[in-house]
């Protein structure tokens, strides 16, 4: 085979690995928007059969000597295929272990599995999902193996996650956070709470949309190449740097939450639309890992969206939105109402302060699932335990407790640990950020350019042309939890006059 | 091969070719509906990908051998299968005949014109589209050659969209409608049109929006199967008989737009929906041709949605969305209304009586297009001569003129006269229908259970276990145009008193 012959090979490959994907995305979109009620079954069948089409063209033989030829011609490709192979190899590596029929069966697993906890989430029903649970369980120590057999199973499933980092790394992190965050908390709910009501009273779902309308403005979403949807769990999606979707949920008694899903999902689809030319269409597109997807996400959300001036900056325009609502409300209220502590049964609600003490409850539950030393059978038990032990709340129901998060359903263990890195990592990026420029001037004039543009250059124009810890050591220098916990202490403390 | 091996293989392919389909139409649907504006590369390329992997697939020789053995077997194998095999050998022979180099050429091509279709129609300018025209004119006139050589070119294009469809039946088919509806158009235009100034009120858009949610229960369209989107021309897409689409465009300064589209829409959903549920995810899902799907569209948009009966049982809902606008408007002068005749220069916006005068312009064009007789740079001439010929009409620009449709664009030349076929069947299917049963009681009630139930029986159940010609035999008996010219007659000498 000749040189030119193989990269020729390898852009059709990529381009139908593309191809696959996009078909899978837009009916994912379609189904968690607009698609009626009862019409799951047809798209399930779709989506298997491209899944299973996807999978016996990546994992044919010819593509694993392809990857090999160039991965052997690798000192004459240049920095883009170089990339390009080495990660898909990676990835030919690990779908080759797993059998064929493993793999079909895992993915009508998750298919299932996905209406199970639903249904069990509805009817708070753990029994209903724990079957399937004990499974996917099975499942995930058993793909740990083939992922990586000289690692602990559950370091190995971390490492899909967030390359490089395992159970000893994120235990010295979380005892770090928890260290610094119980204290604080402790310290906060003795104070006096802010008053919250008015973020509960009747904001009518026209005006939301248009407040998202203007959100997606102050971001500097460019809605010729990013839309909005609206679905039941939030999330973002990318097609291509061109073509990125957010999505949100409107609920008409809590103006809070469709802001701050919009600024998050804001926050990735950022990342999406800066991410350079040249990767598109490769396995090098899309953000690099799910940490630093999450500390873009969590950036916009908490860093700049619950701050003091992003706030100040956009609260006379939503006063235009809901002038009844907020009559009487300053930015100062607003902005301690949106940062109020109050440990809490669901992640998604959580406040800043604790949302990593949830991300430490999965965690636990997870390392010992994966581990073998806790049975799925006593995933509620453990899981209401530590809520008491890390949040002192009672969990009433597994709808509210083990039962909140999709996560387990479609078969990620080992996800949950991402969210706490990247508000980690996020805190660590606005501290060089700030000593390298004027952010918050800016910010205070409803300005994101130039945090968007610090933000672009050191993290998202790569995409995963570099490695996930080379992204991270660019944006943050030496990875360092302290300054998240310094970061914390000193926002709660001046919010809470301690 | 055993008979068994064979069956389960094509019950293989045809989940596949029907997950190709399905992420094609989720691709078109995002697309044409809330996908972000510029962003037509990228699902560009992957629908290319996918039309290629699907070229692939179902072109390979081993498709071609399983197909002769199931049919050589055929005697052994039920209807369903037997139908199938039968359907897809034709496809097969039809597919393999093109070579693949030139399918993928066309499939670009298509892909090409539809954008400078809408860019030339935007800016009225013909030579921005004459080019692409050309080559897709040549296409069609290469490809008439591969689907059926013994055929003139045009009768072998016919055949694709109305099997069984030729010349010379639809020049003695226009030629009946031609002598009845002129003569009858001149003595209508002869008379006073009615008012119909209130339908060009302003009713904003959430009205209409909410008015068309009516519209789909009075239609009985079950939500949970079936949603409904915006677009800029309307369409019907199906996934399957649990998920149909259907897509609307609100004019706020034109009522009647919206509320027949939806009418229009619907009628191709409900025959969707009614498939039986044994043909899915086969090639015999789906209606059966597009003159018989057409004839479901239009008998609900004209023979029920524009009957007084209809109108009346609807009214005083539509006045409860529209207070304001129809105030003092009666059933019946919204009924001449939405019956006003005026010849026209835009075929979806033209009444039932010139409509099929539209299709004869395309007709005639096509024909000759594709027979050699006519140049592509003299269809703007011939074009505007034609509409002042049939309809009387001046065509001021070509962006109303031969401009206005996507069809060519899309490579579609014999599609047009299925509109006619439709309309004409639709008279005979309803005279049949008032035979057998009350028709006009329920629906003057607003309930069009059996009317629906009439069309499923005689039509929709079947989808492609028959053939087009024996579902129009079932529904209409010995096709026969006279029938709908009687019926257009009645119609219009009752509403213009002649």
């Amino acid at each position: 085979m000749e040189l030119t012959e193989a990269l020729a090979k390898l852009a059709e490959l990529e381009k139908k690995l593309y191809a696959y994907q996009a078909a899978d995305s837009a009916l994912y979109l379609d189904g968690t928007t607009v698609a009626p009620r009862d019409t799951a079954e047809g798209r399930g069948v779709a989506l298997g059969v491209l899944a299973g089409e996807r999978h016996k063209l990546f994992s044919a033989p010819e593509t694993g000597e392809l990857l090999d030829f160039l991965w052997e011609r690798r000192g004459e490709l240049d920095q883009l295929r170089r990339r390009q192979v080495e990660e898909l190899r990676r990835s030919y590596a690990q779908l080759t272990r797993i059998p064929a029929e493993e793999y079909m069966e895992y993915a009508m697993l998750t298919n299932e599995a996905d209406d199970l906890w639903h249904r069990a989430k509805e009817k708070s029903d753990f029994e209903l999902f724990r079957p399937v649970l004990e499974k996917l369980v099975a499942f995930n120590i058993k793909f740990a193996g083939y992922y990586d057999a000289s690692k602990a199973p559950y370091d190995a499933l971390l490492n899909e996650y967030e390359r490089g980092v395992d159970m000893a790394y994120l235990d010295s992190f979380f005892a770090t956070l928890r260290q610094r965050i119980v204290p604080l908390l402790h310290a906060v709910m003795a104070k006096e709470p802010p008053d919250d009501s008015f973020l509960r009273r009747r904001y009518p779902l026209e005006a939301q949309r248009r407040f998202s309308d203007y959100l997606m403005e102050v971001l500097e979403l460019d809605r010729n190449h990013c839309a909005i949807g609206e679905t039941e769990h939030p999330y973002t999606l990318e097609f291509n740097n061109k073509d990125v979707r957010i999505t949100t949920n409107y609920n008409e008694n809590d103006v809070g939450f469709s802001m701050y899903s919009v600024i998050h999902e804001g926050g990735h689809a950022k990342y999406e639309l800066d991410i350079c030319d040249e990767v598109q269409y490769t396995c090098l597109s899309g953000g690099v890992s799910m940490g630093v997807h999450e500390s873009q996400s969590r950036f916009y959300e908490n860093l700049i969206g619950r701050s003091l001036p992003f706030i100040r900056a956009i609260f006379p325009k939503m006063k235009e939105f809901f002038p009844e609502q907020l009559a009487g409300v300053t930015a100062e209220q607003f902005y301690r109402a949106v940062n109020k502590v109050q440990p809490s049964l669901v992640r998604t609600e959580a406040d800043e302060l604790t949302y990593c003490l949830h991300i430490m409850v999965r965690y636990e539950i997870e390392k010992q699932l994966i581990g073998g030393t806790l049975e799925v059978k006593d995933v509620p038990e453990t899981w209401n335990r530590l809520y008491q032990e890390y949040l002192g709340v009672d969990v009433p129901d597994d709808k509210r407790g083990c039962l909140q998060d999709s996560h387990w359903s479609g078969g990620a263990f080992g996800y949950f640990p991402s969210y706490a890195l990247g508000s980690a990592y996020g805190a660590q990026m606005l501290k060089n950020m700030e000593a390298e420029t004027d952010v918050w001037g800016p910010v205070s004039r409803g300005d994101l350019s130039v945090v968007s543009g610090w933000l672009r250059e050191k993290v998202h124009k790569f995409g995963g042309l570099l490695e996930p810890a080379d992204v991270v050591k660019n944006a943050c220098g030496q990875f360092d939890p302290t300054v998240f916990a310094d970061y914390l202490e000193k926002k709660y403390s001046a919010l809470y006059g301690l």
